[in-house]
């Protein structure tokens, strides 16, 4: 949705904009907060199947994070350097999201991962096409967090107080979601400048949380959280 | 070195040995356990550089679980049963060699996956192509631990003491290694009889194990630890 509302837009965010890097930055560490959150999180798995599963999603995101590690590296980035900033919010995202059950790990797999995706998506649809491609590449869905589908929603339809719990916990996830989102493009000024620019050709800043709500709330439907 | 002398032998493991999906499956899981070990010890490093090197080697050897996955499945047979009693002697190896330091850790991801690469490559030596192919790929080396070697060499030669230390413990891997070899040999007979057609193709078992002796002397010494 987000995608086709901004297609046909002209970019705004030129390819030499200061806060591509920075952007970059923030792509390639949420990458490797996300790998070892996923591992770490996938210890609550009862079964090898689910440990596997995760295993795989979390290679995804580091063949991801190679691929901002080369966009940064052409500009003559260092993508520890520039990580560094930005450390300290998305571990913050994570340590307030930590889930005590295998449930609550794989929605938070699931809607965590769709957040943040419907983030970039949009503001991707700002960016210089060179830069939107290297965004759309690092969030290509690898499919893998589809098994957290079917488990969920079996769970919810057999338990009414599971469910109840798991819809208060995905709204708690967007709400932590975003408040760190709003933290993290606080982080650095060239940042913060061309994510206003993306979000101001996108419409407005409101319109585009909406959006991301909406998205939010069919991905709930699709676990049965409804 | 193993390579070279087994290279002009007519395989002695057929195809349809009933030994080969076993075989896979003790990959399998190898690259499973790994996996979690790998990440689960990269919590030893003091930088995020270290973290993100291991997360790459931890990436890999998912991509090489995909591999062998694959061959099972091509065989019909379902990866996750076919894992299942290879799971306790593999999780016996890594909790016999929990590391205490970052360099310990260091130290483990290069020599430990020396042995076992070692190890496969000379039992390949003895398999018909499609199979010791299937094995190659799931060993194709990286590169991801050349890192290890630098960071080594610099600490135990700044250190008599940690030189000393990890010289031990590059003997008690090897041992570990060994000891646990031998147990995952022997849990089912099909897995046993194909080794023992291997290594008997591959002149005799106590020759081989002393070309693995050779190479981890050869891998201790790059690492300064001689």
């Amino acid at each position: 949705m987000g995608a086709n509302s901004s297609a046909e837009l002209t970019p705004s965010v030129a390819l030499d904009h200061p806060g591509v890097p920075e952007l970059f930055a923030v792509l390639a560490y949420g990458e490797i907060s996300a790998f070892y959150r996923l591992v770490e999180e996938a210890q609550l798995s009862p079964s090898l199947r689910g440990k596997v599963a995760v295993a795989k999603m979390a290679a995804a995101e580091m063949n991801h994070f190679k691929t901002v590690e080369r966009a940064l590296s052409d500009r003559g980035v260092d993508v520890f350097d520039a990580m560094a900033p930005y450390v300290r919010a998305l571990d913050a995202y994570h340590a307030s999201t930590s889930p005590s059950t295998w449930l609550e790990s794989m929605v938070k797999f699931y809607v965590g991962d769709g957040i943040a995706a419907d983030f970039y998506r949009e503001i991707a649809g700002a960016l210089a096409p060179e830069i939107a491609g290297v965004v759309r590449d690092v969030l290509a869905d690898t499919g893998h967090s589809e098994f957290v589908v079917e488990e969920v929603r079996s769970a919810v339809l057999a338990n009414r107080q599971e469910k109840d719990r798991l819809m208060l916990w995905g709204r708690r996830l967007l709400g932590e979601a975003i408040t760190q989102a709003q933290y993290v493009m606080a982080q650095r000024d060239d940042l913060t400048e061309l994510m206003i620019t993306a979000a101001g050709a996108l419409g407005d800043i409101v319109a585009l949380f909406d959006r991301m709500q909406d998205s939010h709330a069919q991905r709930m439907e699709l676990l049965g959280l409804v």
